[in-house]
Protein backbone atom coordinates (compact mmCIF):
# COMPACT_ATOMS: atom_id res chain seq x y z
CA UNK A 1 0.00 0.00 0.00
CA UNK A 2 1.35 3.24 -1.01
CA UNK A 3 1.21 6.21 1.48
CA UNK A 4 -1.49 8.41 -0.21
CA UNK A 5 -3.67 5.14 -0.75
CA UNK A 6 -4.33 5.23 3.59
CA UNK A 7 -4.75 8.09 3.95
CA UNK A 8 -8.57 8.51 3.87
CA UNK A 9 -10.46 12.00 2.68
CA UNK A 10 -13.53 13.19 4.66
CA UNK A 11 -15.85 15.03 1.80
CA UNK A 12 -17.14 18.11 3.38
CA UNK A 13 -15.46 17.94 6.36
CA UNK A 14 -14.95 20.59 8.81
CA UNK A 15 -17.62 22.35 6.57
CA UNK A 16 -19.11 21.87 3.18
CA UNK A 17 -16.56 21.98 -0.04
CA UNK A 18 -13.20 20.57 1.87
CA UNK A 19 -12.00 17.06 1.45
CA UNK A 20 -10.82 16.48 4.67
CA UNK A 21 -7.26 14.67 4.47
CA UNK A 22 -7.66 12.22 7.45
CA UNK A 23 -3.72 10.51 8.35
CA UNK A 24 -5.56 8.75 11.35
CA UNK A 25 -5.50 5.67 8.91
CA UNK A 26 -2.22 5.81 7.51
CA UNK A 27 -0.73 5.74 11.33
CA UNK A 28 -3.20 2.47 12.31
CA UNK A 29 -1.79 1.00 9.66
CA UNK A 30 1.56 -1.14 10.77
CA UNK A 31 3.33 -0.72 7.60
CA UNK A 32 2.36 2.83 6.83
CA UNK A 33 3.16 4.22 10.20
CA UNK A 34 7.16 2.20 9.26
CA UNK A 35 7.06 3.93 5.77
CA UNK A 36 6.45 7.84 6.49
CA UNK A 37 8.63 7.61 9.50
CA UNK A 38 12.05 5.87 7.68
CA UNK A 39 10.85 8.47 4.76
CA UNK A 40 11.19 11.15 6.62
CA UNK A 41 14.23 10.39 8.75
CA UNK A 42 16.50 8.86 5.37
CA UNK A 43 15.32 12.07 3.98
CA UNK A 44 17.01 14.00 6.98
CA UNK A 45 19.64 11.20 8.16
CA UNK A 46 22.53 13.00 5.97
CA UNK A 47 21.44 16.49 7.56
CA UNK A 48 22.60 17.89 10.66
CA UNK A 49 19.85 18.08 12.88
CA UNK A 50 20.06 18.83 16.37
CA UNK A 51 16.09 18.48 17.36
CA UNK A 52 12.71 17.95 16.00
CA UNK A 53 10.14 20.32 16.47
CA UNK A 54 6.49 19.20 16.16
CA UNK A 55 3.59 21.49 16.14
CA UNK A 56 0.01 20.01 18.30
CA UNK A 57 -1.54 17.58 17.87
CA UNK A 58 -0.62 15.83 14.75
CA UNK A 59 2.78 16.81 14.56
CA UNK A 60 3.21 15.32 17.66
CA UNK A 61 2.62 11.73 16.04
CA UNK A 62 4.95 11.49 13.88
CA UNK A 63 7.79 13.73 15.20
CA UNK A 64 9.06 11.66 18.30
CA UNK A 65 9.19 8.57 16.17
CA UNK A 66 11.49 10.43 13.42
CA UNK A 67 13.59 11.65 15.91
CA UNK A 68 14.31 8.56 17.70
CA UNK A 69 15.31 6.85 14.03
CA UNK A 70 17.66 10.32 13.75
CA UNK A 71 19.07 10.06 17.42
CA UNK A 72 17.92 13.43 18.65
CA UNK A 73 15.37 14.94 20.78
CA UNK A 74 12.04 15.99 20.28
CA UNK A 75 10.24 19.28 21.51
CA UNK A 76 6.75 20.12 21.19
CA UNK A 77 5.01 23.20 19.66
CA UNK A 78 1.94 24.07 21.82
CA UNK A 79 -1.29 26.09 21.08
CA UNK A 80 -1.09 28.85 23.79
CA UNK A 81 -1.60 27.84 27.51
CA UNK A 82 -0.79 24.45 27.27
CA UNK A 83 2.58 24.40 28.13
CA UNK A 84 3.72 24.62 32.10
CA UNK A 85 7.64 25.97 32.45
CA UNK A 86 8.10 29.77 30.94
CA UNK A 87 7.47 30.46 27.28
CA UNK A 88 7.80 32.51 23.87
CA UNK A 89 5.12 33.03 21.62
CA UNK A 90 4.64 34.36 18.18
CA UNK A 91 1.01 35.37 17.48
CA UNK A 92 -0.39 34.70 13.34
CA UNK A 93 -3.43 35.50 11.13
CA UNK A 94 -5.99 33.52 10.69
CA UNK A 95 -8.79 33.26 8.19
CA UNK A 96 -10.93 35.10 10.48
CA UNK A 97 -9.23 36.30 13.79
CA UNK A 98 -5.52 35.63 15.14
CA UNK A 99 -3.89 32.26 17.17
CA UNK A 100 -0.80 31.95 19.25
CA UNK A 101 1.72 28.87 19.52
CA UNK A 102 3.74 28.36 22.18
CA UNK A 103 7.43 26.78 23.15
CA UNK A 104 9.25 26.61 26.28
CA UNK A 105 12.36 29.12 26.15
CA UNK A 106 14.68 26.55 26.92
CA UNK A 107 13.31 23.81 24.54
CA UNK A 108 16.48 24.85 21.82
CA UNK A 109 19.59 26.08 22.61
CA UNK A 110 20.85 29.13 20.63
CA UNK A 111 22.20 27.87 17.34
CA UNK A 112 21.08 24.66 17.30
CA UNK A 113 19.26 23.24 14.13
CA UNK A 114 15.72 22.56 14.26
CA UNK A 115 13.44 20.41 11.94
CA UNK A 116 9.99 21.42 11.99
CA UNK A 117 6.97 18.64 11.48
CA UNK A 118 3.43 18.40 11.17
CA UNK A 119 0.74 16.42 9.50
CA UNK A 120 -0.10 19.12 6.78
CA UNK A 121 0.63 22.02 5.01
CA UNK A 122 -1.98 24.00 3.58
CA UNK A 123 -1.98 27.96 4.02
CA UNK A 124 1.38 27.77 6.02
CA UNK A 125 0.30 29.95 8.53
CA UNK A 126 1.29 28.28 11.48
CA UNK A 127 4.49 26.71 10.06
CA UNK A 128 5.32 30.09 9.35
CA UNK A 129 5.03 31.30 12.82
CA UNK A 130 7.02 27.97 14.20
CA UNK A 131 9.96 28.95 11.83
CA UNK A 132 9.50 32.23 13.50
CA UNK A 133 9.27 30.96 17.21
CA UNK A 134 12.45 28.76 16.35
CA UNK A 135 14.86 32.04 15.26
CA UNK A 136 13.33 34.01 18.59
CA UNK A 137 15.05 31.28 20.65
CA UNK A 138 18.11 32.12 18.56
CA UNK A 139 17.96 28.40 16.56
CA UNK A 140 18.11 27.80 12.93
CA UNK A 141 14.77 25.98 10.93
CA UNK A 142 16.77 24.41 8.69
CA UNK A 143 13.62 22.57 7.12
CA UNK A 144 9.84 22.06 7.50
CA UNK A 145 8.81 18.47 6.35
CA UNK A 146 4.98 17.29 5.93
CA UNK A 147 3.36 14.36 5.11
CA UNK A 148 0.60 15.64 2.63
CA UNK A 149 0.86 18.94 0.52
CA UNK A 150 -1.69 20.59 -0.49
CA UNK A 151 0.11 22.95 -3.34
CA UNK A 152 -3.16 24.23 -5.38
CA UNK A 153 -2.92 26.41 -1.25
CA UNK A 154 0.61 27.28 -1.94
CA UNK A 155 2.11 27.08 2.11
CA UNK A 156 4.91 25.44 0.82
CA UNK A 157 5.91 27.80 -1.88
CA UNK A 158 5.14 30.60 1.20
CA UNK A 159 7.73 28.39 3.66
CA UNK A 160 10.71 27.93 0.51
CA UNK A 161 9.89 31.93 -0.15
CA UNK A 162 10.54 32.69 3.58
CA UNK A 163 13.92 30.64 2.72
CA UNK A 164 13.16 27.41 4.78
CA UNK A 165 13.71 24.34 2.40
CA UNK A 166 9.94 22.17 2.67
CA UNK A 167 9.85 18.35 1.91
CA UNK A 168 6.55 16.63 1.56
CA UNK A 169 5.38 13.04 0.86
CA UNK A 170 2.00 13.16 -0.26
CA UNK A 171 0.37 15.63 -2.07
CA UNK A 172 -3.59 16.38 -3.42
CA UNK A 173 -4.53 18.57 -5.92
CA UNK A 174 -7.14 20.25 -6.39
CA UNK A 175 -7.81 20.67 -2.74
CA UNK B 1 20.75 10.31 33.16
CA UNK B 2 17.42 8.20 34.54
CA UNK B 3 14.15 8.68 33.31
CA UNK B 4 12.99 10.15 36.45
CA UNK B 5 15.96 13.17 36.76
CA UNK B 6 15.28 13.99 33.32
CA UNK B 7 11.01 15.07 34.28
CA UNK B 8 11.15 18.72 35.42
CA UNK B 9 8.74 19.60 38.55
CA UNK B 10 7.12 22.57 37.96
CA UNK B 11 5.66 23.87 41.38
CA UNK B 12 1.99 25.48 41.62
CA UNK B 13 0.93 24.99 38.03
CA UNK B 14 -1.75 24.75 36.66
CA UNK B 15 -2.53 26.17 40.62
CA UNK B 16 -1.05 26.61 44.18
CA UNK B 17 0.05 23.21 45.46
CA UNK B 18 0.09 20.94 42.45
CA UNK B 19 3.63 19.93 41.32
CA UNK B 20 3.66 19.48 37.73
CA UNK B 21 5.50 17.18 36.30
CA UNK B 22 6.89 18.13 33.13
CA UNK B 23 7.68 15.68 30.27
CA UNK B 24 8.87 17.71 27.63
CA UNK B 25 12.78 17.97 29.28
CA UNK B 26 12.41 13.98 28.74
CA UNK B 27 11.27 13.93 25.47
CA UNK B 28 13.52 16.84 24.44
CA UNK B 29 16.50 14.29 25.87
CA UNK B 30 17.75 11.89 23.04
CA UNK B 31 18.61 9.31 25.35
CA UNK B 32 15.77 10.13 27.52
CA UNK B 33 13.29 9.79 24.57
CA UNK B 34 15.20 6.61 23.22
CA UNK B 35 15.04 4.74 27.16
CA UNK B 36 11.14 5.29 27.28
CA UNK B 37 10.25 3.99 24.45
CA UNK B 38 12.88 0.58 24.54
CA UNK B 39 11.57 0.36 28.03
CA UNK B 40 7.65 0.55 26.73
CA UNK B 41 8.56 -1.37 23.82
CA UNK B 42 10.49 -4.36 25.82
CA UNK B 43 7.95 -4.92 28.74
CA UNK B 44 4.76 -5.24 25.68
CA UNK B 45 7.35 -7.17 22.96
CA UNK B 46 6.44 -10.48 24.83
CA UNK B 47 2.33 -10.06 24.84
CA UNK B 48 0.04 -9.92 21.85
CA UNK B 49 -0.56 -6.25 21.60
CA UNK B 50 -2.53 -5.81 18.16
CA UNK B 51 -2.55 -1.65 18.22
CA UNK B 52 -1.62 1.08 20.20
CA UNK B 53 -4.18 3.79 21.22
CA UNK B 54 -2.57 7.10 22.49
CA UNK B 55 -4.72 9.57 24.54
CA UNK B 56 -4.30 13.59 23.36
CA UNK B 57 -2.24 15.19 23.68
CA UNK B 58 0.73 14.00 25.30
CA UNK B 59 -0.25 10.11 24.22
CA UNK B 60 0.83 10.98 21.22
CA UNK B 61 3.76 11.88 21.55
CA UNK B 62 4.78 8.29 22.83
CA UNK B 63 2.40 5.84 21.19
CA UNK B 64 3.49 6.06 17.71
CA UNK B 65 7.48 5.31 18.84
CA UNK B 66 6.13 2.54 20.45
CA UNK B 67 4.03 0.84 18.18
CA UNK B 68 6.89 0.71 15.53
CA UNK B 69 8.74 -0.88 17.77
CA UNK B 70 6.19 -3.37 18.32
CA UNK B 71 5.87 -3.65 14.11
CA UNK B 72 2.16 -2.13 15.11
CA UNK B 73 -0.59 0.38 14.11
CA UNK B 74 -1.66 3.19 16.35
CA UNK B 75 -4.52 5.34 17.01
CA UNK B 76 -5.58 8.39 18.38
CA UNK B 77 -8.10 9.00 21.38
CA UNK B 78 -9.27 12.35 21.00
CA UNK B 79 -11.31 15.38 23.15
CA UNK B 80 -14.67 15.65 21.52
CA UNK B 81 -14.73 16.90 17.67
CA UNK B 82 -11.44 16.41 16.95
CA UNK B 83 -11.71 13.52 14.56
CA UNK B 84 -12.83 13.72 11.01
CA UNK B 85 -14.76 10.43 10.16
CA UNK B 86 -17.41 8.61 11.76
CA UNK B 87 -16.72 8.32 16.35
CA UNK B 88 -17.74 6.62 19.55
CA UNK B 89 -17.77 8.24 22.95
CA UNK B 90 -17.44 7.69 26.13
CA UNK B 91 -18.33 10.62 28.93
CA UNK B 92 -16.45 10.50 32.30
CA UNK B 93 -16.48 13.09 35.78
CA UNK B 94 -13.73 15.38 36.36
CA UNK B 95 -13.47 16.87 39.39
CA UNK B 96 -16.16 19.92 38.48
CA UNK B 97 -18.27 18.51 35.72
CA UNK B 98 -17.91 15.72 32.81
CA UNK B 99 -15.56 15.56 29.57
CA UNK B 100 -15.76 13.44 26.86
CA UNK B 101 -13.36 11.39 24.61
CA UNK B 102 -13.61 9.67 20.99
CA UNK B 103 -12.51 7.43 18.66
CA UNK B 104 -13.15 6.81 15.11
CA UNK B 105 -15.85 3.71 15.06
CA UNK B 106 -13.68 1.81 12.44
CA UNK B 107 -10.19 2.26 14.58
CA UNK B 108 -9.84 -0.62 16.18
CA UNK B 109 -11.64 -4.28 14.66
CA UNK B 110 -13.34 -6.01 17.26
CA UNK B 111 -11.41 -8.72 18.98
CA UNK B 112 -8.10 -7.05 18.46
CA UNK B 113 -6.02 -6.42 21.41
CA UNK B 114 -5.02 -2.71 22.70
CA UNK B 115 -2.55 -1.38 24.35
CA UNK B 116 -3.70 2.09 25.94
CA UNK B 117 -0.58 4.93 26.52
CA UNK B 118 -0.76 7.86 28.48
CA UNK B 119 2.11 10.23 29.66
CA UNK B 120 0.79 9.93 33.55
CA UNK B 121 -1.56 8.44 35.62
CA UNK B 122 -2.97 10.61 38.29
CA UNK B 123 -6.92 9.79 38.98
CA UNK B 124 -6.84 7.31 36.29
CA UNK B 125 -10.07 9.16 34.90
CA UNK B 126 -9.72 9.59 31.29
CA UNK B 127 -7.73 5.99 31.18
CA UNK B 128 -11.06 4.15 32.74
CA UNK B 129 -12.89 6.09 29.69
CA UNK B 130 -10.60 5.27 27.12
CA UNK B 131 -10.74 1.31 28.50
CA UNK B 132 -14.38 1.80 28.18
CA UNK B 133 -14.22 3.07 24.85
CA UNK B 134 -11.86 0.52 23.12
CA UNK B 135 -14.09 -1.86 25.11
CA UNK B 136 -17.32 0.02 23.51
CA UNK B 137 -15.77 -0.80 20.12
CA UNK B 138 -15.81 -5.00 20.80
CA UNK B 139 -11.79 -4.83 21.33
CA UNK B 140 -9.67 -6.00 24.08
CA UNK B 141 -7.96 -3.59 26.37
CA UNK B 142 -5.05 -5.53 27.29
CA UNK B 143 -2.90 -2.59 29.29
CA UNK B 144 -2.47 0.48 30.15
CA UNK B 145 1.20 2.00 30.65
CA UNK B 146 1.97 5.50 31.42
CA UNK B 147 5.39 7.25 32.39
CA UNK B 148 4.29 8.91 35.30
CA UNK B 149 2.31 7.28 38.43
CA UNK B 150 1.09 9.36 40.84
CA UNK B 151 0.52 6.39 43.37
CA UNK B 152 -1.07 8.37 46.50
CA UNK B 153 -4.07 10.00 44.11
CA UNK B 154 -4.75 6.10 43.28
CA UNK B 155 -5.60 5.81 39.92
CA UNK B 156 -3.21 2.50 38.91
CA UNK B 157 -5.43 1.19 41.95
CA UNK B 158 -8.71 2.05 40.12
CA UNK B 159 -7.91 0.91 36.82
CA UNK B 160 -6.08 -2.71 38.53
CA UNK B 161 -9.61 -3.14 40.04
CA UNK B 162 -11.26 -2.75 36.97
CA UNK B 163 -9.42 -6.10 35.98
CA UNK B 164 -6.75 -3.98 33.41
CA UNK B 165 -2.93 -4.69 34.03
CA UNK B 166 -0.92 -1.08 34.25
CA UNK B 167 2.79 -0.84 34.03
CA UNK B 168 4.72 2.41 34.80
CA UNK B 169 8.01 3.62 34.33
CA UNK B 170 8.50 6.10 37.44
CA UNK B 171 6.49 6.91 40.45
CA UNK B 172 6.25 10.47 42.37
CA UNK B 173 4.97 9.85 45.69
CA UNK B 174 3.82 12.62 48.07
CA UNK B 175 1.85 14.23 45.14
Amino acid sequence: MSIKSLIRTIPDYPKTGIMFRDITTLFGDAEGLREVVDTLAGEFQGQKIDVIAGIEARGFIIGPAVALALGVGFIPIRKQGKLPAKTISVEYDLEYGSDIIEMHVDAVKPGQRVLILDDLIATGGTALAAIDLIEKAGAVPVSCAFIIDLPDIGGAARIRERGVPVFTLVEFEGD
